[in-house]
């Protein structure tokens, strides 16, 4: 106890630029929010695993979270000067763990929730600690995986009770065989697909430029374009523009598409004769078609192509079973989803009411993962939700009810003499299933003792004073009613009486009626 | 992709040293813990609080953790040339909140779950990363706040099914108090303080040794002692070798020493006299005393340990008001917690029929911690519990018992062609509380697939087969009983149905025949 001696400097109690704490209003929402993701996951029989927080470098530096974004991980040379590094994400973790246990049963079935960490510029609603919550299936290739995971969020929102909410997915594999059918290299696809990925937040045209001559963005800087061919940009574009209609669904369209590719036609004479919509509509009844590019490339992206969308199919057709209603999934061809690993479908939840906030719940299939630890192909799908996003989300449309104490029931205690009545009415409140807690502060002071249970937010408090001990009674106050109308109130007894604010019963009593009260507060 | 372009080299899937997955075998026993504790604090109305895992250096140094410990903190210099650490304990940030949070209404009583880090010599069962689990009151100097978090430990064991515990407890200022009145100056007393935490480790010998002259630990080296006086060794032993007698209790007879120790009697005259256990039964009677030393430092050191006792009383006291059965708690005067920053009373929990493992929640009272930041001292007392730890030995002497995967049910699938029957089957089972799983493997075999069930650790599969569609039937494997089983059959027909391994049954009837079954299997 050094530091006594002498006046040691003071510290500033600050926490690192980038991080936070939850304080307890949150943390309680955050876990009513995890819960439940939690209860929907296991039911669907999805096991937790826990892995470390650390790991070495080279785990983490395989994920193809993208060579540029390495530089946003914490890394740092630790003991035995060994390289290492706070994870980024989850799904790195879950690849070195089934490549590191050759026994594991296959399909391993696991869900994971933890914080990550990155070096990104923090800002408002942007932390460099995040919780990410992880449901995967590794080791089948099933579309049943991928339609299982789709129905585990759906189940999760619908017990969140949050209808407002939809899946939009689409298959790499469509846009894959699309960049190869017109000619577009392997190196250059995931270029591609990196400024499709920017359709949602840049609209259509950023999208074009960018597939084209490049654009100036909000900024002023300037954005380099791909510099693709006209007809590829107008291939991509058609996928990319496919909507689904009333008498079709894109899907067909897609099919449709891709045989008039293999008929042959230009596009851009297409377009110009008809316009985009009408189009469509007639590519739809196989009048119009688009042109062969060259034979292999057109044959194999077709194939590509046309397995995405056959996957897609069966994707839809086992939500259909899982009992999804339609309208909470869509197939839209214009999802792609940043990370590189992904091969197959890939998809992203949104609200609906507010899509400002983004993909809330986001994943598809990567077959390729744990190659790099075994150099063999395990497939794998799986996907991942940003719970602090979705929390703040939630907490501000009001879903989950903020709550600032978990504590129900505050027992004063005014009389230290009295102290064993106290405790046994305490532990009485508390076996019965209500959380509570006793005055710990110094004062004695009721007046004082129930100022801290309302700036704390306790909503109920039990008072036992002089008389109710003589009386065999005890008083309970209603401290939420008490502060909503504290203020409009003039003649205080006749109030209190009125509005049922406090009230004052038979010890007997005390459990069935705080049970009522709190009851009724919560409702 | 450009990973997929030639053959990379392939990365060991390892964990870094002194890291460990949590399979889910162990993560769904940790999640059982760590409920049952939640539970509890919650019912006593602790609030959930999550603090960033790294944290400045400075927030992290001052917690007394002690100084040659910061070596053992995973620090680096992170974004904006910051020093920041992986946090080694959750106090420091608790203290860090509170400080950088004025308006926070006081007592803050709050419960914190999550990893900590250090960089400890890995060995067995001790691991670089852990979990803790603390609770605390911030704001309040009321000894019933430290009898509260003893009496929610308590109730935690009680609720884990775990009648074997038991929490020491003492008090700082008893023995702050003795070194005092002693003569033993506040530079010498951590190290004095940190000689008497080994007692149970290393025994009341090497305790003494390390006073005095030093001793030989079992590798042969020297461990240098502090060289105390004989006088001032001899009062230290007597007071930890108090123990509570038929007709006494340990605080009464501390209490009479320090009487004694104001008439004034040589311990060691008393000692040769009586020898240790008789003198301390005279000394109870009043028969014997022991030596004033200084009569400043006496008179402080009396005053700060009866002040100790005095607060033990108070803390025995609210103990019983909680209804704390007696032998589960006992004051022990050896208990002192190695953490510099205790300032009143200190407490272990123990496993009585598994000693070995040592304390498993302790704490105690610091009333400085805050202090580095503010400048002024606010009173806080709490406890932490090493999850990891706590959970091996539950395990081990199955308590919690293992279940390998969270899936109750394995709906076995062997025709794709009824797909949809076979998802209608899993989503009724899902609907009924009741966790499953489909075989999402690529076999249509129901050998592999219930092989693959068998592996996991299902209990219990559900098969339909070309017979049960065409009666609309069911049949429930039990895979618990199969597994203890299959190997000691021989007519494998009859054994099946003779030992109700498999049924086949109405599908209307399936929901209650598999809870009942599940009710079997788990009992």
């Amino acid at each position: 106890m050094s530091k006594k001696q002498g006046k040691p400097k003071k510290i500033r109690p600050e926490v690192l630029k980038g991080f936070r704490d939850y304080i307890p209003a949150e943390e309680i929402a955050r876990q009513k929010l995890v819960s439940v993701f939690r209860e929907v996951f296991e039911s669907f029989g999805f096991s937790p695993l826990q892995t470390p927080a650390l790991e070495k470098i080279e785990t983490l530096k395989g994920s193809d979270y993208g060579a540029d974004n390495l530089a946003t991980i914490f890394s740092f040379t630790g003991p035995e000067q060994v390289d290492m590094a706070l994870r980024f994400e989850l799904t790195a973790s879950l690849a070195r763990y089934v490549a590191g246990n050759p026994e594991l049963p296959l399909p391993f079935r696991r869900y994971q929730i933890g914080p990550v960490w990155r070096v990104d510029k923090p800002g408002p609603g942007r932390f460099r600690e995040f919780t990410q919550f992880d449901i995967d299936s590794v080791g089948t290739a099933s579309m049943l995986a991928d339609a299982e995971i789709m129905a585990a969020i759906c189940r999760s929102f619908e017990k969140l009770n949050l209808p407002d909410y939809q899946i939009r997915y689409s298959n790499r594999k469509i846009l894959n065989g699309v960049a190869k059918f017109v000619g577009i290299s392997d190196d250059l696809a995931p270029d591609v697909f990196r400024v499709i990925d920017k359709l949602e937040k840049q609209g259509i045209d950023a999208v074009r430029n960018e597939l084209d001559q490049g654009r100036v963005d909000i900024s002023g800087d300037k954005i380099e374009g791909l510099h693709l061919p006209d007809f590829q940009i107008r291939s991509i574009m058609w996928f990319l523009l496919l909507k689904a209609k009333e008498s079709s669904d894109i899907l067909t369209m897609a099919k449709n598409l891709l045989g008039f590719v293999q008929i042959g036609k230009e596009m851009k004479d297409v377009e110009k004769e008809f316009g985009w919509t009408e189009a469509i509509e007639r590519m739809k009844l196989g009048e119009i078609s688009i042109q062969k590019i060259k034979e292999r490339e057109v044959a194999e992206g077709i194939r590509e192509a046309q397995e995405g969308i056959s996957e897609l199919e069966q994707i839809r057709e086992y939500l259909r079973h899982f009992g999804i209603p339609e309208d909470k999934t869509q197939v839209d061809l214009t999802i792609v989803r940043g990370l590189g690993y992904y091969t197959g479908p890939v998809f992203e939840t949104s609200l609906t009411d507010i899509p400002e906030v983004g993909s809330v719940f986001a994943g598809g299939r990567y077959d390729g993962l744990v190659e790099r630890f075994l150099g063999r192909k395990i497939p794998g799908t799986g996907a991942s939700a940003g719970i602090d996003r979705l929390l703040a989300a939630l907490m501000s449309r009001g879903v989950i009810k903020t709550q600032t104490t978990i504590s129900e029931v505050l027992v004063t205690a005014m009389d230290l003499e009295k102290m064993p009545e106290y405790i046994r009415i305490l532990n009485d409140i508390r076996a019965s299933g209500i959380r509570a807690e006793i005055f710990l502060g110094e004062t004695r002071n009721l007046t004082k003792q129930l100022k801290y249970g309302d700036k704390v937010g306790v909503p109920v408090a039990v008072i036992l004073g002089s008389d109710e001990f003589a009386s065999d009674q005890v008083t309970v106050k209603n401290l939420v009613a008490g502060r909503v109308q504290a203020q409009e109130v003039a003649d205080r007894e006749e109030w209190l009486k009125a509005e049922n604010i406090q009230e004052t019963i038979a010890r007997a009593d005390l459990i069935p009626y705080l049970r009522k009260l709190l009851q009724k507060i919560k409702s």
